[in-house]
């Protein structure tokens, strides 16, 4: 049994954490800090835990992390975690990062798009961006892993093939993404306010969010050229989910059905990908819950655009359960272990 | 009092437009029919208007129309409503039809996208499309007005401005538009089935829904050329509401302010057209129940693309409000007469 | 046209009214405090207002009201509201406060269910309590009007009749209550944020809630002898209305035709109330956005329990819209004046 | 790994059956019936299971049935269940029956409140109910379990201990129910339509829901004498979820503390059942996916009423879960095994 260390445990990301490690057979979360509810226990915070988890929150000192944790997942504000995660990797633990801090590789880009000077620049060549499909060997020794934005995990997955087999698709990409509302984080707000969002839809942050560049540097790698493109995100009015409706073309409609074969391909040996078979389409209730990601292809045959589909849970493939998709490679383990619940 | 008929009564559309002729000062509905529920009334199907709509739902029979009707408003389905359409125009009511059945000027393009053979062709000619916005005065004089679907409504209020100006937009166009789940009618289905649809977001009817023809005919027309574009719908779980996303351009981003000031000269004189002043965004919250249409205009610096965003209600401004419009005007009154009732 | 103030534009009661004057034929608001968001216009804060209303927000200062308006709406929060009343009354202004200040007819239950001493406790015994359905002759010639709570609405007009019958039904009330989150007012808390109460179900404060002295206060006079009820208030993943489901009895099975025909002949005058003809049942959305009061009686023949059933707009017949109706009848206007829109 | 068979696999209890069976370390379904869609993959109906659980669905016949299966989840509709389990029984196989049909042990209480004849009265008495709180021994060697209803299971619960130290408050028992809109079964119909559920609250079936007998027999049995209620069920625009408000009494204030006591020993080894520690109070969310029962008490200190709360989910501990904790008492196993996962 593994022992690992959560820090920031009690917003969204941090019981999502919780809740997946509770289920994991080979890990356990024996650390759990919180500034915000120090010296409470988390089942008092978040009484859905009552039975099962009842351990104390600690205030967040990286001293006070027993030296026996193994891989300490870090689910705390961006700018913040930067100088939490040197600290840890300086007295010799490994960490999975779910803030933005690491993401990025450029720092100018991180100054552009966060309005910080990047506290810890030198860790960005280090870190490893934390998608297990596109990254599984480098994830495997990594002192750091970056886990990636819930945006972006959605949509890196959608394109990653297509761009793998031609950069020709990279200069045409339009990205039309719908979040749940968690993703916003738990901290009250008045646009998450549930008489100001509920039976409501709205854009936000268009053109503007702070997810552009992180989408950007994947795909551009993956293109091996660089890829500028335009995101919208849109507010829905429930929970949990993400879905992305993404443009890419021009294609040739009689190629649907072989693109759907590269895909399958490319996903083949990633458990939690999900080519669907046309003319199913995602849906985010069927991943809600689910570490999975499911993917559909369709031409628009009277356009030649391309339209792909992508729908993960934001808490679990979007942050959480990618993080023990990670842990899971770093400790040499079975990718899935203790994610394969199903949708629910 | 000018004294209407409302044939399909107890739809979603039907009842919307009881809703709104009910606080209408200058039109009365003392006709409605329902063949689901013919001899109740009304009020004992939606016991909301009990106490104020009392009228008997009679079945659906033409002649049962007494002749002082000045309007019948026909929220039949489509494929029915035509034959019913033709009788009317013969006993010479003016009609306002909400069905699909006469939006589409090409006989050949309703076969294609609603599978049926067009039961009236020769009436196609004469109908006048019923966005106010748009045909004012083809509308005053009308017999036949066939009144828009709701993403066209949408849709095309957002785009009239730009192509209206140049057709050079008119090649790359793409439309993410999201409804709420009122727009797929009264009837139970799975789809849309409470648990099936709650904590859900998907898309359907991806690049062939029966939409598409009907905004490209008429964004063909104010273009000057042939429109063709990718439009995908998506299903939130929210009554009322759409938003779309609308992609165009290529467009310099300096034009912004520019396009800014001709959205708002096009629309002037057109009191439910709200264009937003920067940064302000629609949200379907902020129309809802209402006959407003908000507009916002935003170009992506990075990638010189255009994004437009519109908000109405679908049952309002999509429907039954725009047809109260259009009533209006064919009566020489006030455009918005009976429908400047704030959102709810 | 009578003009009229409203102090607190920007919360929920405060937009609410500002609504309902925009469509009310003889009267209009000419002056909007706000100390959140002074200088602003009130469409800049509530863009769903944007084109009808947009009068500028002023700090509340009751000097800075003109002395045209003729009567002040004053939708402050409880505990401040006070002192504002006294020095409006000071200055001649009517008064129909919205607040929990003016309602409860002793001081000492403001303290033990408040938590304060009452600021002016010399005003009690003047203000009217604002249900007009029970206090039609005291509201039109009020200087001060107490508008009640929206759960005291809900549930006093549904034991009104009853209670005044007879007092044999005193001893034997239990209300349970459901509330939509608009309720909670318009400040983002933790139980309100979207991702809390969506999906989700609670009671609170159970056997403790501040309303509670005030329903007892009203059917304790129409009883004539002194009723102390348990009321526990249920939070439901809506945003507007409360339905409430009230126990009493025993009352025998055979009376229930003759206990509607009771319920009929008590509101026989009362536009508002609809005593719905068995076995119809209330439900929130059919009195959405509207200020009707739907009740349904039952009798448990198995039991010999009475269950009443009620459900109210909380915003509208529990707040803005019973305020109009205070105020309709303060201007010698008809009751209904305004306040007819049917629900949606 | 023990074999079992879901027949009616495809509604919303039989696929938490399948759900949960998946994560199950000692159970596997190796049949799913199905006569709504045979021959498809389930996996083709519920595409949330995709890639886990791809069995073909079967027609309903027990000879189909492989002789390997140990336990037969019965999730078929009541009326048409009762036929299918006497031949299950009778080709040897221990049923799980979650219909209705064998839950009452007087067929007349059948006939009256479901309006049929019983079609197999003589396995009325066999028939063991299957609560294992309260029925553990009687389960372990049971051949036909009835699984309770999601309502009684929230009730019977919650009133079970206090049943069991006095008779005293049989007499006087209001339970308040308020379910999300699974209950309700698979079905597409008017009222679980999102457009009339979502936004939308009422009450049903008031004081004659079928699963009014079912509460009354089994506290009856608890009190020793027979048990009348009132029984309110209420539609919460959720999807998931059980909160009941029950009051009881009359009871002494002092005995609040008391009654937490015997509550605690009561369900001392029932892993499932969470009496919180006062004043936290139960939400649905808090259940959400989980097997968990969670109660609170309180006295009304003014009224001397005893206020019961508990919350489950419907699926889970009302239906689904329940059943295979029974199943794993029937096995020997630990009763909990396949259930510890966390509410989500």
């Amino acid at each position: 049994m593994a022992e690992v260390a959560v820090l920031g445990a009690t917003g969204y990301t941090g019981i999502e954490l919780v809740r997946l490690l509770n289920a994991h057979p080979d890990a356990e979360a024996v650390f759990l800090s919180s500034d915000s509810n120090p010296g409470k226990k988390i089942s008092e915070v978040h009484p859905q835990f009552s039975g099962q988890v009842d351990l104390v929150l600690e205030p967040m000192q990286v001293e006070k992390i027993p030296g026996s944790v193994e891989v300490v997942f870090c689910a705390l504000p961006h700018g913040s975690s930067a100088g939490t995660v040197a600290e840890l990797l300086k007295q010799g633990f490994r960490v999975i990062d779910l803030s933005a801090d690491f993401r990025l590789k450029e720092a100018d880009l991180y100054r552009e798009w966060y309005k910080l000077e990047h506290p810890q620049e030198q860790l960005l060549k280090e870190a490893v961006y934390g998608i297990p499909e596109l990254y599984r060997s480098e994830i495997a020794g990594a002192r750091l892993v970056a886990n990636p934005g819930c945006y972006p995990t959605s949509t890196i997955l959608a394109l990653a093939p297509l761009l793998n087999i031609s950069p020709a698709y990279a200069g045409n990409i339009i990205i039309d993404a719908k979040s749940g509302v968690s993703g916003a984080g738990r901290e009250p707000k008045q646009p998450f306010h549930f008489p100001e969002c509920s039976e409501n839809f709205k854009a936000y942050r268009v053109a503007s969010h702070q997810h552009t560049p992180e989408i950007e540097q994947e795909l551009s790698r993956l293109a091996g050229e660089p890829v500028m493109l335009t995101f919208t995100p849109h507010l829905v009015p429930m929970i949990r989910g993400i879905l992305s409706t993404i443009y890419a073309g021009p294609i040739r409609s009689n190629h649907e059905i072989e693109l759907n074969a590269i895909y399958s391909d490319f996903y083949e040996n990633s458990p939690f990908i999900r080519v669907l078979k046309p003319p199913a389409l995602p849906e985010t209730r069927l991943v809600r819950g689910s570490n999975y990601c499911d993917l559909a292809l369709k031409v628009d045959q009277r356009t030649d655009r391309l339209i792909i589909i992508s729908a993960i849970d934001n808490l679990v493939k979007g942050a959480a359960g990618q993080a023990l998709q990670n842990m899971n490679i770093m400790f040499g383990l079975e990718e899935s272990l203790g994610l394969e619940h199903l949708p629910c």
